[in-house]
């Protein structure tokens, strides 16, 4: 047997990664505030400076926010999601389109091949629930579901890396898909070629499905350059 | 005019802050040991305390590494790259390769589309390289020239938030790339494919370039199988 040299790890370290954990698996959600200090001190069983040291590492990767007066927040579930999110602000629309495009596409295709029962359950619904809002032109509630609908075809990948980077990629493009479809001069067409795509991964028809992206996609680049 | 207000940004993370902006941009290359602390304290006009903190929570992000004895080294460019590494190690190599198709594709056709005259130089550059290593059977440098070419097939998008993310994912993948090319049972098919990637990029044949890529992907895909 070989002798393996000892890894310090720090307190804090220790403190940070284990706060990393129970961010990440969510038993720490996105907007409950965290434990009093004391609370922590005893838990973790480190000092004041240890801890405060842990958080402010954590408020600086953006996972907690303190707020003054009130305590401190989970403001983000992953590193990877902050990362991204800052990275596409630099961005712009149409680079972020194009990146979208991509892992739609693919994500269209790998969903007609693996799609479950209860993938093909969710995609339904949140398609009645596209048309719905599209019937009594409620914007808020289609992009609502639009977004919903996208997430469920990319659950349908069962790729979880494709997952998660699409959701974090979801959550930074929140605004400008509104945007876009306030803008939208014909919300049938988008809603009809939708429905064309949720047809294709029901049939298992992965080539249909990826020109569904195509379509949709091209149609939201011509009304993005329409804004700029 | 409204009153608006005032934002406290810490000692620590102003620090945090400047330290990135030059990690970032390249003035502190990785690899780089950064200053002794006294004379950072002196550049940064901070003591010694916030200095440590500042460069705990640089090394818990990812970006610098603090080796006993010898100093503290950057030892990566962006906090993205960390976090889609560390997101990635937790991937099985199939998950990584059906995202790595949809921005390879992606970026295949809009290479096409956009390329410019010195894009066009590097590929057949790197093209080339492919070939000579091909031709000593040489598994590494084919490795480093296959890497070469696919981000030059990147750069020619001009989308730099695809760009980086491909490179991000790039860096940790090269292990697994080299492994399947010294599996890989034909060099020469794989090469084929490549010089027919980089015709229909020269042409600008959007469909033909997607469809050189989905060639290489599908054998990549199948040779990942036989390794599992």
């Amino acid at each position: 047997m070989n002798i393996s040299k000892i890894k310090r790890v720090s307190l804090v370290d220790q403190v940070i990664s284990q706060m990393e954990a129970l961010i990440e698996s969510g038993e720490w959600q996105v907007g409950d505030r965290i434990a009093p200090e004391l609370e922590l001190m005893e838990q973790f069983a480190v000092s004041r400076n240890t801890l405060r040291e842990a958080i402010r590492s954590l408020v600086h990767a953006g996972l907690l926010q303190t707020r003054q007066g009130s305590g401190t927040f989970v403001c983000s579930s992953s590193v990877l999601e902050v990362a991204l999110h800052r990275r596409i602000q630099q961005s712009n629309l149409l680079e972020i389109l194009e990146v979208r495009h991509a892992l739609e596409r693919e994500a269209a295709q790998l969903a007609a091949a693996r799609r479950s029962k209860k993938d093909l359950e969710q995609l339904k619904t949140y398609l009645s629930a596209c048309q719905e809002a599209a019937k009594s032109k409620d914007h808020e509630a289609y992009t609502e579901a639009d977004i919903q609908l996208h997430k469920a075809i990319a659950e349908a990948t069962h790729n979880h890396l494709l997952i998660d980077l699409y959701d974090h990629m979801t959550v930074s493009l929140q605004d400008s898909v509104h945007h876009l479809v306030e803008i939208n001069s014909c919300l049938e067409t988008q809603l009809h070629i939708h429905s064309q795509l949720v047809d294709a991964i029901i049939n298992q028809d992965r080539e249909q499905a990826m020109a569904a992206v195509n379509d949709y996609m091209t149609q939201f680049k011509i009304d993005t350059e329409k804004l700029s």
